[in-house]
């Protein structure tokens, strides 16, 4: 694979003056034109020690206009990283739409390590380069450019570079002991190097590799291939944003126009066929002094045990769901009654704000993450994509299409981290609801929680409750299920929330 | 002091649950309000241990809607929060405009223990508490409610609580050994306390004190204090508001309309009296061989220096300000070009986003503090408050005018940390500005850069001269100092600022 790499080519000095001249202008322009593109670009350098991958990229930095840029280097987690899913690091420094941020030490570094030093096999290899591949198409799909370079150096050529570097006053802080361990195990490196490129190049996210040897050639070479890559993608995001608009002058040009007035008495329309909600037993109540003394019983339960997940630092994170009215709110006071402040952090989710408009939907929630031993309560949350912005029409049919997979793999990475994750949709009926709202009408200081909105989501409810069957459908894990709680006596959703917080929470501190 | 706070105040069951049933009522009511208003309220609990801070937190937290609140509370500092100076994690929990934020073990708890275990005398105690006052000072002169609960218990009844909670299943996790240390050493907490309260009680952040032995006379009382406070809080905002309006309206009536095209060839009005920079030497420069074999020398050294401070964990911060066009850019790529891309980030800074615009304006630059190690430079910073704010009138005078003791304060606070930090102002002429504008209107690579406000700001040349002139005076401080650099010769600015650099990165070093 790298012997194309090990040809020797390299840039006369005075070539090299004269190209860098044009080449800065040229992406001095570039960034400029790319802060009004709705897409980030990822960069990730790679590759064999002393190779010349910090020379590129302060070559990059040099040439470039540094504000557009932003240089991520990753070496121990710190313990706010630690305690947190491997990624949340990188997420959380991903360049917003319009900017540039390079990647060094990148998401590649470890499983590499791992796997060159036998700490992982090759099947677990495989694993993390999945997970990286997950990584990668999620930021593709959502319109970034992931450019990633590795660079090359042969054997021998490595050796005299470690050695060269380590004469220079200047250079030799770079060379440590480890490269040159890493340098004995030079074929090792090779062999996992190689799985892994071939493994993780895609259309999408291409691995290119860079002869080392010479830094001029080296970093022209990194930095044309970049430019080309911008200006290709630039053309490409422009047509797609064409076609999405005329295709959605079509739709709008078909669509009847929606009835101005708010239909407070219309009849909800019930889909024709079975779904996940309408197969619930809607009548299910509990007595009122059951309901007092379990409440109770469940909250001191609730207590000891989050004290107890607490202390071991696991985290937890609750997610709540649910039409209109359907009691989340409640719920999630009935849980936070148990527990002692320090330790929880309920996170309302409405429209993202621009900060967050500028990255992937799910870089918002990654952002939340708490710190170990937490406990999260996300009021509404990632399903967001699947249920609003599907049902009216805020994402593409593509977008939330895939995004089932997306959170997938997100909601993954949580439990994997050791995290308890529930997930929680409150049902109730269409009565029931028409009921609650009529009620909060009424009541002064409930009337803020119902606006028009809610009114014209009830028209939508068949539209609601075949997105709801989808979710659950597509996203309901054995890691992660969905827990259906039947939500027309409030009292009985409390408790049924209740009971599967302790339940779950008793099981995961068996384990640890 | 506590002598009122140790009555045995308490509230029976039955007049207990009344009472909160309107209270919810009234603060559920007041949070909806209060999520249009422009402040954020802050309250702070403290007191002896076993008083019912916990439990009065969680009654806020059940009779509140918990998406409105956050609960912080802080115990020892991660390592990425040490990396920083101390205040950086109570400045990236503030709530913004519209929220509530409930602080446990806040700002007031090392300071206090501090000095109760000997560990600061009575000078340094006092020391902390004025850094305490100029931090809610800060928020409080922003539009912050800010309200501050000392929980007492006398000393017998102290006693008789922590033996109670221990008895109880459920409450003995509560009781730790520190809290019967903390016991044994009731009257040095006191005493401290008293100073503490005494010394930090301010109009616009008053400490209440609550007695605690009863816990729902506690809840009631505090709960009752905040509603009360917003309230009053909403109605002075008002009133404010009201009267900057009817200010505005008078001073856009009385002012006359801008000229709508910009005139290019207008002179600059020249101020009648010297200022800072009218007293520079505007024609000093120096020779391209001189500067091509110094540049390269200095270089050098920066990165010698750089990656020192950055084994030690020293963090630079550099602030970059000055004219349009006076090539700021260009001097932070002379720094930048000499950095391992690894250790430094620049970060550029416009206008504000909706999150950012929510929060104190010094929050962004606080969130943007790096971690150990790693240099910073703000192309553009917190000085926009000072300058372009206070030129165009986006800061009133009152905001601006107390932003200089506001600056000084944070940036003791980076310096305290052991943080390098410079700031430069790069100057030129009028008639050098007006030449660089012109190139750049005929350079396409440079054209962005240039645009119509850059021709207003130029017509208010002598506003802005005067602003440096006053930030000077006020912010250059000895720990801080201002360095004004010549700047028609782009080469000898360069030159200058990494000359700066170096030196002060050698002193640091040194120090170390």
């Amino acid at each position: 694979m790298f012997e194309t790499a090990e040809l020797g080519r390299s840039i006369p000095k005075k070539e090299f003056e004269a190209e860098v001249q044009d080449l800065r202008t040229q992406l001095l322009s570039i960034q400029q034109d790319l802060r009004k593109c709705d897409f980030p670009v990822i960069i990730v350098m790679a590759g064999v020690d002393g190779a010349g991958k910090g020379s590129t990229v302060n070559a990059l930095n040099e040439w470039m206009d540094s504000r557009w840029i932003d240089n991520n280097a990753y070496v121990r987690h710190s313990d706010e990283e630690s305690e947190r899913p491997p990624y949340w690091r990188y997420w959380r420094d991903l360049p917003p739409k319009g900017k540039i941020g390079i990647f060094l030490s990148s998401w590649y570094s470890s499983p590499l390590l791992d796997n060159v030093y036998g700490k992982i096999n090759r099947a677990e290899f495989d694993e993390r380069l999945d997970r990286i591949k997950a990584f990668e198409k999620t930021l593709a799909d959502d319109g970034a450019l992931i450019l990633k370079f590795w660079m090359h150096l042969g054997k021998e050529d490595q050796k005299k570079r470690l050695k060269k570097l380590e004469k220079n006053e200047l250079q030799s802080w770079r060379v440590k002991e480890s490269d040159w361990n890493h340098w004995r195990m030079y074929d090792d490196f090779t062999d996992s190097a190689e799985r892994l490129i071939m493994r993780t190049s895609k259309g999408h996210a291409p691995w290119s590799i860079v002869e080392g040897m010479d830094t001029r050639y080296a970093s022209v070479t990194v930095a044309k291939q970049v430019r080309d890559a911008i200006l290709r993608h630039m053309d490409v995001r422009k047509t797609q944003k064409e076609t999405l608009e005329q295709l959605k002058k079509k739709q709008a040009a078909e669509k009847k126009p929606a009835a101005k007035k708010v239909d407070k008495d219309a009849a909800v329309k019930p889909l024709p066929y079975p779904t996940v909600l309408s197969s619930l037993d809607m009548s299910k109540t509990v007595e009122k002094d059951a309901y007092k003394s379990e409440l109770k019983t469940l909250q001191g339960r609730l207590n000891m045990l989050s004290r107890k997940a607490s202390d071991k630092g696991i985290s937890t994170v609750l997610v709540f769901e649910g039409s209109d009215a359907a009691g989340k709110g409640g719920n999630i006071r009935r849980i936070t009654g148990a527990l002692d402040a320090r330790i929880y952090k309920v996170l309302p989710f409405a429209a993202p704000n621009d900060e967050e408009r500028a990255h992937h939907y799910l870089w918002r929630f990654w952002r939340h993450m708490s710190r170990a031993g937490r406990m999260t309560i996300f009021d509404r949350s990632w399903y967001g994509r699947v249920l609003v912005e599907r049902c009216e029409g805020f994402a593409r049919e593509e977008e939330w299409r895939r995004a089932y997979g997306e959170i997938v793999d997100f909601e993954d990475q949580i439990v994997d981290h050791g995290t308890v994750l529930l997930k929680f949709w409150i049902h109730i009926t269409p009565d029931e609801q028409l009921e609650r709202f009529k009620a909060r009408e009424v009541t002064p200081w409930k009337q803020w929680k119902l606006t028009d909105e809610d009114w014209r989501n009830r028209e939508k409810w068949s539209d609601y409750e075949e997105a709801v069957n989808d979710l659950v459908e597509k996203t309901s894990t054995s890691n992660a299920p969905w827990l259906l709680v039947e939500g027309n006596d409030k009292k009985f959703a409390r408790i049924k929330v209740l009971r599967a917080v302790c339940k779950a929470l008793e099981e995961r501190l068996k384990q640890k």
